[in-house]
């Protein structure tokens, strides 16, 4: 019986953190704009005005982790973004590599904010054999065959999957022998790999439509 | 009191609709392939199996649009898809501009898949005068200049938002005054637009933040 409670108790706090967690990259985005103005600290009644949550809503959400703030002072906007950066996995640094060296996967290549973030851009690979030399960023596209090699030599952290669904699934097998930790996948797919390695889809598509939905609600509605 | 009973059960209906919202474009993504493989009918239960979704999940959320299924005969492919494809409002077509003719502006620019679920097209804006008059799967970029006219003229629904946070908000005003009806963005920032126009995000480094998070925690719990 105690066991059963037990078991529901960390349901419910898992449950809590899932909901947290997936704010914590925007709570991270301002205090990172304020850091950059110069702001030294900020109360959670002006996070919220400016987050557009409630200031209870933040409080809650970051009492999660300790509650940054003191009574009257607000929170210190340079340690709650370290914090948060901490448990973000900030604090560390990745390397990535990019599959696909298309419009996308370069796009993704130039993107120079990842960087700043402590995302390193190591390498890129394509199967098209026109490409292979290509510099993109100052990193040459490698054939597809020198891909798990790379992964294993380099230290490789993270792969960004930037190519059409036919051969994706053969890409994430090969990533996930190679001891690949996570995939952030922009095919147009759902992966199928071990649950030790971290996927996370944008759905392009999916979110277009989504807007379309929105549309069309809009319209009906008025 | 039956006043308050009415808009407390309006409120429920909503929520549901909101969580099974979000899961409708995957549905419509499953059904499409089905299609394409010329299936005709499918039961929950392997349609399940596909989408790692519970039967009954499936079941309830499609009993939400009346519910499409006939027992002992499962769903007819090509009739729930086209039913989802409408609630998506993918019956009728968009015309779609993007802001910003960077590398990611001209990565979706060419997405060619966007073009089968009739979003179309037509426009691409910058404030760079080198690539004005480029063109980009045959549509010349524009000078920002001509955008608000052309968003009128054109009877453009979508805006593309790729560029940089400082141009955006200001494009979003202008895009706004032109009446266009959503936005699509990829700024690293939240707009600030009145209710009537729709705005879905990608907000690529929270998603890559989020990744960073889960490697994280797993390796943490290891």
């Amino acid at each position: 019986m105690g066991f059963l409670i037990d078991r529901r108790l960390q349901r419910v706090e898992k449950e809590i953190s899932q909901a947290v967690i997936a704010r914590l990259p925007r709570y991270f985005r301002y205090l990172g704009e304020l850091k950059d103005q110069g702001r030294e600290r900020i109360s959670s009644r002006e996070l919220s005005r400016l987050m557009h949550v409630t200031a209870s809503q933040i409080r809650q959400d970051l009492n999660n982790f300790g509650g940054f703030g003191q009574q009257g002072y607000g929170y210190n906007v340079e340690y709650l973004y370290a914090e948060i950066g901490k448990i973000l996995g900030l604090d560390k640094t990745h390397h990535l590599i990019i599959i696909g060296a298309g419009n996308l996967g370069q796009a993704l290549a130039n993107y120079m904010n990842f960087e700043r973030r402590g995302f390193i851009f190591t390498g890129i690979f394509d199967i098209n054999r026109e490409l292979h030399g290509k510099k993109i960023r100052g990193i040459r596209v490698r054939p597809m065959e020198e891909m798990q090699r790379f992964v294993r030599e380099n230290n490789i952290d993270i792969a960004v999957l930037t190519i059409p669904k036919d051969g994706a699934e053969a890409a994430a097998q090969k990533l996930t022998e190679a001891g690949i930790k996570a995939i952030w996948n922009f095919a147009h797919m759902d992966l199928d790999v071990p649950e030790y390695v971290q996927v996370e889809n944008v759905h392009l598509s999916d979110s277009l439509i989504k807007l379309s939905y929105m549309i069309n609600q809009y319209e009906n509605g008025k």
